[in-house]
This record gives C-alpha cells, structure tokens and sequence, in this order.
C-alpha cells in the first residue's frame, strides 16, 4: 500500500499520476497528483525518459512511491522490461526502461504496452470489473489488443498476444503496411480509412483526418459511409473471429475510431454476433475509463493483487 | 494415484483404457486394458452409455478406478459435467453424463469436449510437453481446437473456446452449414473438400470420400491439387489469425486430413507464418498421440496434477 506513481508514454503525448492506494480503493478512482505534456516533435527516447523522470518527481513532491507502474505505446515486453521500438519516437530500440526507471525511482517498476494496459485498467476498475475472460481493443492510428484470460493477463509465448489488428479477414481486400491483404487494421483503423476516403474523393492523402469519415459520413457522405461501414464489418468479423477462438464474457472498444456513431457500433455489434456461432456468448461494450485508461491499467499492473 | 479409466465417446466408435498412474508415470505409455468396439449404426445415448459402462468393468475386472476421464465427440462443458449434444447419434442432448458415470463407478469424474482433450493429452505426453501455450486443431470431419494457455486448459466463458473451424476467412467462399461464407472448416475439412470435388468433377456427392481428395491430389488430379490447396491455405489463415491474437509457442495438428502429404503441409505453413507477423514466434507440427490421443488426454484429465 502507498503511492503508485503511473506513467504513460503516448506517442505524442507524456503524462504521469500518483494514486493513493487507500484512497482511490475506498473512493472514486481520484488522482493526488496528475500531469501530462506533450512530447517535443523533435525529441527522441532519452528527452522523453529524462521528461517524464522530471514529471514523476515533481508529483511525488518529495514522497517515495512504493511502486511505479509504466504504459509504453509500442512494443514493451513485460516479462523483459524491455522496450522494442517506438513507431513515433527515436532511439527506443531495445531500452532496458524497467531497469533505468527502477534506478530514478528507487522502486520496482512494471511495464507493459498500452494494449495490455488498458485491457488490465478497464478489468480492474473499468466496464470488464469482476470478469474473468475479456478482450479489449483499442481502434485509433491502430487497430491493437490485450487479453484478460482466466481472472489474469494474458501476453503470449514472447508477449506478442492481442494483434486483432492484423488479423486477415478478407484475401482480396487492400495491402496492409504487414504486407498482407485485408487485415482488420487496414481497413478499420482511422489513418486507412481517411486515406481511403481522400483516394476515393481524389483528394491529397492527408486532407483528411481519421475523424473527417465519421463526420462526413454523419452528413450523409456516401463514399464516406461505406469506407466506415466497410471498417466496422472488418472489425466485426475480426471479433467474431476472435470470440470463435477465445469465447471471452465481454468485448471493450475503445480509441478514437470508437466515438464513430451508432451506426457504427450497431454494424460493427451485428457483424460480429453474426460470424460468432450462435453459442458463444459475449458482449460489446464501449470502454469507461477514457484518456486516463492507460495511467490507471499502470496503477493495477503494480498494485500488490495485480499483474 | 491408482488406476485411471478413460473413455472415449467417439462419433463412431467407444473406446475405453485403464492406465496405472505408477507405470505410465514411470515408463511409456501403455494401457494394463484397453478395447475399443463400433457404436451401433442404429444406437442411441442410451445404449452408448450401456456399452460403455459394460466396458468400463470388463476392463476393471473388479478393481476399483481412482477417477474416471471422459473424452466426448461434441459440445460438453467441463464444468457442468453435461453433454449439450452429439452431431453423430441421438439422444445425448443436455445429459448429465458426469453425474451418470459418477453413479456408475464409483469415482470422481471429468469430462471435456475432444478437442480440448486431445489439447491435453498432446501437453502432458504428447507433441506439446513442457510448454506453457499451445493450440491443438483436429482437421478431420469437422475442425475444432483446443487451447493451452499459461500452463493450463482454457476452455473460453461458457465453455465454447477453440471453434477455429467457424473463424472466417474469406467472405467470398462457399456458404458453411452454420451460415457464413468461407469459415475454415467449409474450405478444410474431409468432408467439405470430398463434396467440392465430387461437384467439380460432376459426380454424386457421396461417391468421393476425405481420403480420397489427398489421394487424387497425389496422383495429380488438377481439380484435387486445388481443392487441397485451398483447404490448406484456409487453415493457414486460421492458424495465423489465431497466432496473432494469442502468440501460442506451438499449433499441433491431428485428425485424417493432416494425412494429406508434403504439400499440404508445406501450403498450411506458408500461409500460417505469412499471415502471422514476423515478430510472433511458432511452429506447427504433427500430433504424436494417433488413435488413442483423446484416452491420453483423458487420463490427463483427471490426474491429480491435471486440469
């Protein structure tokens, strides 16, 4: 019990908080302290490393975390403590992050990606609070996963679990940056879909913004309509796919592709039940915790019931 | 630790062993009694569970078993100890069948569904020893899975995991008999393949057999090789998709089709490893328990150590 200092290195944005254990597990999930910047455009692994110490420092004012708990937006091996790489920012490769944080804070440290993050934050204090099999995916710039199986984490033989992103659901659908044809990312994920619906319209690729289909499609754009109905029946197939192979209690989406509208979600919910067999039970709910998801999974990754 | 009996309710054939903990334990694998007889073609859940019960003693010959595993060929809950249905012969619907062989022997019972048996059979003495997460797939009549995860069978919410056959992966193949286009199983298994040649080559449906699309293909029978081929691609997506989202450390194949020869093989792991991202380490080999693979299993089951 104590303080958990939470950190959540986005890609473009750095933000810290510092949670009371016997305040936020008798009350409202509330911070004592929370801060985010964003990080330089320029910048590279060690000015954010040397940011985000500068962050957690200054919230703890001087008090000691008993632990502090990481999200890395990227590939982080929570076995290794290890980062890969950062698809947004250089120099990551390889950072042995646990170990250089567990120097700075003189704590133990955990870290996971922010897929398995947020799967772990909304099962421990979001919509997926007392199940034991659950799937969270995340669909924004990428489409990404992080399973809870079994009442506890789930990240794979070398912690690459949860990549519904690139599952394939159509063979002659468009090629992914994987390579492959018709992964679920490729066509569901808001950067494809703009630069599908900037292609459609003859436009410059980036025109158009991930947000722009939803919003053009609200106003009755019908390229724009089917370009995000086409991503939310891949979705849905990935999910049915999914919910065959796994058969978790419950689905929660979150990322921006998510505030997409109703028609969205009633395609994306119908898709699925319908490539599920009709025995596997499951729901699709939107996630609860919002932006803050990522520093509250950190809290549970290393609270003493966690992991 | 004493003496196990395991029975295996097959579509078509009973089969049941008795293994002694202290010799399998100790030595190879062999049974102290074993005898496998074919279930009558006008039999029923009542006369299966006479003949297995009759079985199940002569094999004991007085002795007294520890435990009883059961290994059923279709949907039964692990958990309920009940059988939902079988596809193969009348009148198992929603049969207490633990509680049943309870009553009858004597003995703690387990009873799971084949493929999550024959998973757990291959991890504890078969092609999956010592491994922490793996996926077992029969490709046969049907195709279903099975699934270790974290050194232990997970079997999904309501005990539906593993249904890899009604993954979909083209949503412009032929229709499944539960409804989708282009699942798995519709492009891979015996049956569907045998029924897909007999249509290309304009003959009655019934007059080519599973075996015989391999063998045709064999003799390079154009229409076969294809027909082979896609089933094979088919189950490569599938596995890829599955080894995505769960990063298994190993897919184990069994069950007639994977009889089909080099080729077959070569396709099904191409399609796996290129479906896959580079970064998700796995291997796909052949299942090493053969015929007696779901008795293993059942053994396993109710190991002290098991489950």
């Amino acid at each position: 019990m104590g303080l958990i200092l939470a950190l959540d290195f986005g890609g473009t944005k750095l933000t810290a908080g510092v949670a009371d254990t016997a305040v936020y597990h008798t009350h409202d999930l509330i911070w004592q302290a929370h801060k985010r910047v964003f990080s330089p455009a320029d910048g590279n692994a060690q000015v954010d490393l040397a940011t985000m110490a500068a962050l957690g420092r200054e919230l703890l004012a001087g008090e000691r975390a008993t632990a502090v708990g990481v999200s890395f937006g990227g590939p982080a091996d929570y076995h290794t403590g290890v980062v890969r790489l950062s698809h947004h920012v250089a120099g990551w490769e390889e950072t042995p992050l646990q170990q250089q944080l567990e120097g700075l804070f003189a704590a133990p440290v955990g870290i996971d990606n922010d897929a398995n993050i947020a799967a772990l934050g909304e099962w421990r204090f979001g919509a997926g609070q007392g199940l034991a099999d659950l799937l969270y995916i995340t669909v924004s710039t990428g489409v990404g996963g992080g399973w809870i199986l079994g009442g506890r984490p789930y990240r794979g033989h070398n912690s690459m679990a949860g990549e519904i992103g690139h599952t394939a659901v159509d063979p002659d659908g468009p090629v992914c940056l994987c390579g492959k044809r018709g992964c679920v990312e490729r066509l569901a994920s808001g950067p494809y879909m703009a630069a599908d619906l900037a292609d459609a319209l003859k436009l410059p690729e980036n025109e158009i913004a991930g947000q722009d289909v939803a919003e053009m499609a609200a106003w009755g754009d019908e390229a724009a309509m089917l370009i995000l109905q086409r991503g939310a029946w891949a979705l849905g197939v990935g999910i049915g796919n999914a919910a065959n192979l796994m058969n978790p209690e419950r689905v929660i989406l979150g990322g921006g592709v998510t505030k997409a509208g109703a028609a969205w979600w009633e395609k994306v919910r119908q898709t699925a039940h319908q490539t599920a067999l009709p025995q596997v039970q499951f729901d699709i709910v939107p996630a609860a915790l919002g932006d803050d998801a990522p520093l509250w999974g950190a809290v549970a990754l290393v609270e003493e019931n966690g992991n």
